[in-house]
């Protein structure tokens, strides 16, 4: 299955996308401008799909590419609602902790959930439900504090504008995806035509924030287009590399897959940086990352499993008639 | 359903052992031998068990009592199994710290499903399976250690020989539990005669422990009958009241339910516990606690609830042929 390997590859991606930004500090410190990264990773998608566009249609010329006003007019919106969500992020840091913030993030998945169930129309059953909410807890857990540690401010002692702006938050960052679906799925299109129009807007989007730096900054180091590689070492242009990947990852994966296998790809991403960063950065293991990964495997499983396969019991295995006599009244059917 | 009332009977009383425990003691400590709780609880339990059997053979005279040596010689096994895996644990506790101990506790979950799978050759869905080991998973999140918390010990540091004796304290602990389920239901004998043989071994095996405890203390104190009422307050009584009729119920879901509902209200119990003890002794709640709530809810409704529930599709909803155009490649055929 295709689709199995894109969401694979889109975990090993989104994971190093983490530590490789790691390893571009330097002394924990970033050289380089970080809000130059996304600019450039839309720019690099923006080139890729034009590049395989160009190859399709010389392939097969029948290339279905929808170019009314009507069409084009939505794909902005995606970018207006994460510069939306980004400011929503700026306020609710004001009244929590970073750390709060994080654990709060982890509602993303069921938002995702209730968002594709209601505007992509999507039925998912009860076991389904069962595993979405499985994998938020599970990737909460592991983030769980451990003993020990430093900061220790209190999870439930935020002011009620925090919790109200953090789940506003991951409402609008599930809204951004269940849209970006309905876009890549709204009709036939090409892949790379729909890409092209998503990618221009980023772009425009991502620039507009840069020349927003420049003001707010008078000016001081120059405008963004001069010192747009300042600082940038072989690690940053991976990062860059890795950036713009992972999106085309996600556009293929929105458009034959759906939200909730990239919602598996990204927060298995996140296991997966923490186990690796137990290796890379000496991070310390905890009970509650081996907890976590537990819970999200049954939640990856639970959700994806044929349900046969699930609820079947095993073949038939013959009683021992002298180990065991029945009672007569049954678990399930005492009354 | 009765056995659902039995079993929620059984976590609320369970629940309050731990609660009128901790409120018997005065000051942090016990006035009372600890060890005489247990002997009176079994002694209770014998003789509402025989109560109740007088009461029995006199509605329905043909009651069956298997009273063959080769029957009543597997009794007192439990008791056995219980006496080994009290010095197993004590060894335990020499190699690894209280709360290691506590969270390998958990182990016993699983190992009973195992068990009961293997001697009373009971069938578990890959679901059910999955749910027994969701619900370890959940109890274990709910004690991990906060951040703040005094002791630190990593949970990945103690000796070897701790892990294996903690391992092998979990799998006596489920082979006492599945072995006194096939007791029960080896033949069609009344409960209360069942009941009988096992209390008076267990009554037995207490009193022996009683008596071991003289010796080792050279009878400082006298003899254990003497001291036995010696520090009880009416909470004492309670203690020994609420013990006994948790063993009553769990004799009865051995015999007409089995060792996995036995589990889940316990374990059940433990998450309650925890909860009271926010309010009662102002426990300070913790996410932890929280997710390990709602992964031992789902574990829950994993285990028990009817699979067709679980994986049927809701009912179709029309989807709207406006919104959302399928595209032909597919999730799940996409190959």
């Amino acid at each position: 299955m295709k689709w199995c390997l894109v969401a694979s590859l889109l975990t090993v991606l989104t994971s190093s996308q983490g530590i490789l930004t790691t390893l571009s500090q330097t002394n924990g410190k970033y050289k380089y401008d970080y809000a130059t990264i996304p600019f450039l990773a839309e720019v690099l998608k923006l080139i890729v799909s034009c590049v395989f566009l160009w190859r399709e249609r010389k392939k097969s010329p029948p290339l279905k590419m929808t170019t009314d006003w009507k069409t084009v007019r939505l794909f902005p919106i995606p970018s207006v609602i994460y510069l939306i969500h980004n400011n929503v992020q700026f306020a609710t840091l004001m009244y929590v902790d970073t750390s709060t913030y994080q654990i709060m993030g982890n509602l993303k998945i069921v938002t995702t959930g209730i968002l594709f169930r209601l505007f992509l129309k999507k039925k998912l059953s009860n076991l389904q439900w069962m595993a979405i909410v499985l994998l938020a807890v599970g990737t909460t857990t592991s983030q769980v504090k451990g003993c020990g540690e430093a900061s220790c401010d209190s999870l439930f002692s935020a002011p009620i504008q925090g919790y109200m702006l953090g789940s506003l938050s991951a409402c609008l960052s599930a809204l951004a995806g269940v849209y970006t679906e309905f876009l890549m799925k709204k009709n036939n299109d090409s892949l790379y035509w729909q890409n092209i129009q998503l990618y221009t807007f980023g772009a425009i989007f991502n620039m507009a924030r840069l020349v927003t730096d420049d003001f707010r900054g008078g000016f001081e180091n120059g405008p963004w287009w001069q010192r747009l590689f300042n600082g940038y070492s072989i690690t940053t242009w991976l990062v860059v590399l890795n950036l713009g990947s992972t999106g085309l990852l996600v556009s293929w994966l929105m458009k034959y897959a759906d939200n909730i296998v990239k919602v598996y790809s990204t927060s298995m991403a996140m296991l997966l940086t923490m186990v690796l960063s137990v290796f890379l950065f000496s991070f310390k293991p905890t009970l509650q990352l081996f907890l976590g990964i537990i819970i999200c495997m049954m939640s990856l499983h639970m959700y994806f499993a044929p349900p046969n396969m699930l609820v079947d019991m095993p073949s038939t295995i013959k009683p021992d008639p002298e180990s065991l006599v029945d009672v007569p009244v049954d678990r399930k059917t005492d009354s």
